[in-house]
């Protein structure tokens, strides 16, 4: 899986072509080198955590030039003239986005990652990382930090004081607990493993731990949090999480289990709800690593070589990382 | 479960005495008569849909007076303390709301409903009926009705030329269907039942009907509805109800199947929400009241006297009324 850049078109006047430095490792990199939803299209080239420098503009490009870094994240393509596009929700977009691997765009080709030393994307879809951001670092931000992102905004779930559970310590949800403090919330990690507690306290600094198997401490946490951030992608049951809930509270699903099965009970009494989300919009995603830069919150990496990427996949299964895998492409290629 | 009416305490001074006049039959009397939820406390007088006459009043009473037209609906007391009361979403007191029949009161006393002649409540949970509404009409709009009011207020969907689905039409559903249209909604009615159709577009004046069976009528459907009210007590599939919604789109599930199943790509993909609520609180149930009397929007009922209860409740496992069955208390009596 690993490419040297496949050039599936000339440069076109709102192109940008980008040299790329670092991709960082997400789960949908396991789920389609693996045909995990049966529509993998091989050769595939996983990655969209893209981050990079910009080599060559086309003519109407007016954001971004040569040497700018920049970066791309889940999507390379959309309309951009339905109601979402225009509401800069392209991933949403009603003719549907265009994924930036294993996509088919509209010209027909299949879409290739970021696990490549290049990529050509059309303005609209490409992100200003500021110059004083490791470089690196940004590629967690494109997909993991939007994802976690996004429906913390929708929800205006930056409001100091408010309650944040953040269930799973990965990509996504060590991202959600950085962003809870940075807005002032008071942070409960929600987890299975009592070998995450010290690092979520101490280095993600969240405000409480509780082992969510663990009875007592659940109840103890009953209706006392606003909103919760569920990124574990393996099954487990909701009715426990929801019961932490306040009236009217939330939880957002932004990881992938197989099925959501409740009771009515847990939404109908205290009116919560449980909602989904994906990535997030062009707008948002700019905005979210402006934020990243101003506040100096960095995602906690493990980086590798490209030659690594089959085992740091076969870890990433394991959920044996912390907390995101980025491939210094750059390096791995001199 | 015929009762004349027990007086459960002496006239308090925040308390108002009603001569019940008409009690609406809701399916929670099916649940409770029945000991579905394995709670109930014999002898149950049922009912929670309550309308009647002031017959006396406590001395701190200042909003009713003798011969005032009243309702009472869910809930008959609670703390009156706690955030959520003082926001008057009582029905969400944080030390519990009591109910109005099958619940224990503060004293210890089991409440009593209104298949009865006689009832007395705290002030703050007794509503004000227009003067010029016909009172029996006015008893299912105290928990059927607001009911399926309160959610379409906090999501907004009171607001002209948004798109609402009904799921179900029984006293709930046809009563969503009268709010939708008196909001200026387009409101589509889907149902499992083709006899419902012609009722559906011309006495209750439903934009549209949808047999949900019909893969080709859903497909059309697809992405079109802003919100869904799910009515449907009965076990049915998420998914395809989903799959109607728009971006950011929000289900509301306010009937009571035995579980909630769905893909989570039916909640990630746009953004989507399954909500619950429960009744509504005190200060909306008032403005929910002073709505319908304005609008003129009244519930079909089949008024019924109190010897034909039985019957009545059995008629309503099967879904055979059209739509609230409304006992004629006071006539009942004579």
């Amino acid at each position: 899986m690993h490419s040297i850049g496949v050039a599936t078109r000339v440069l076109g006047s709102d192109d940008v072509s980008i040299k790329i430095t670092h991709c960082g490792v997400c789960y949908a990199d396991v789920i389609w080198t693996r045909n995990q939803f049966g529509d993998s299209k091989y050769p595939v080239v996983p990655g969209h955590e893209i981050v990079g420098t910009v080599k060559e503009v086309g003519s109407n490009v007016d954001g971004f030039k040569v040497g700018d870094h920049v970066g791309v994240g889940t999507i390379v393509n959309s309309c951009r003239d339905c109601e979402l596009c225009n509401d800069r929700l392209e991933v949403h977009c009603d003719k549907g986005a265009v994924h930036t691997f294993n996509g088919v765009d509209v010209d027909g080709t299949i879409t290739k990652g970021g696990y490549s030393s290049f990529i050509l994307v059309h303005q609209r879809y490409c992100f200003r990382i500021p110059e004083n951001y490791p470089l690196g670092l940004a590629a967690p931000l494109v997909c993991a930090g939007i994802t976690v992102y996004t429906p913390m905004m929708r929800h205006k779930m930056n409001q100091p004081g408010k309650s944040l559970g953040v269930i799973g310590l990965g990509g996504l949800g060590h991202l959600a607990v950085k962003f809870g403090k940075a807005f002032g919330l008071n942070v409960t990690v929600l987890s299975t493993s009592i070998s995450k507690k010290q690092e979520a306290l101490s280095l993600l600094r969240a405000d409480d731990f509780v082992i969510s198997s663990d009875k007592q401490q659940m109840t103890a946490l009953a209706k006392s949090l606003d909103f919760i951030i569920d990124t574990a992608s393996g099954d487990h049951p909701f009715d426990p999480y929801m019961s932490l809930l306040k009236t009217g509270g939330v939880l957002v699903l932004v990881g992938a289990p197989s099925e959501v099965k409740l009771s009515p009970h847990s939404l109908i009494s205290g009116m919560k709800s449980i909602s989904g989300s994906a990535a997030g919009g062009t707008k948002d995603t700019q905005e979210m690593l402006d934020f990243c830069a101003a506040n100096k919150i960095y995602p906690e990496v493990e980086t590798i070589p490209i030659q690594y990427v089959n085992e740091a996949l076969e870890r990433l299964i394991k959920n044996d990382v912390k907390y995101r895998f980025v491939i210094d492409i750059e390096n791995s290629l001199k």
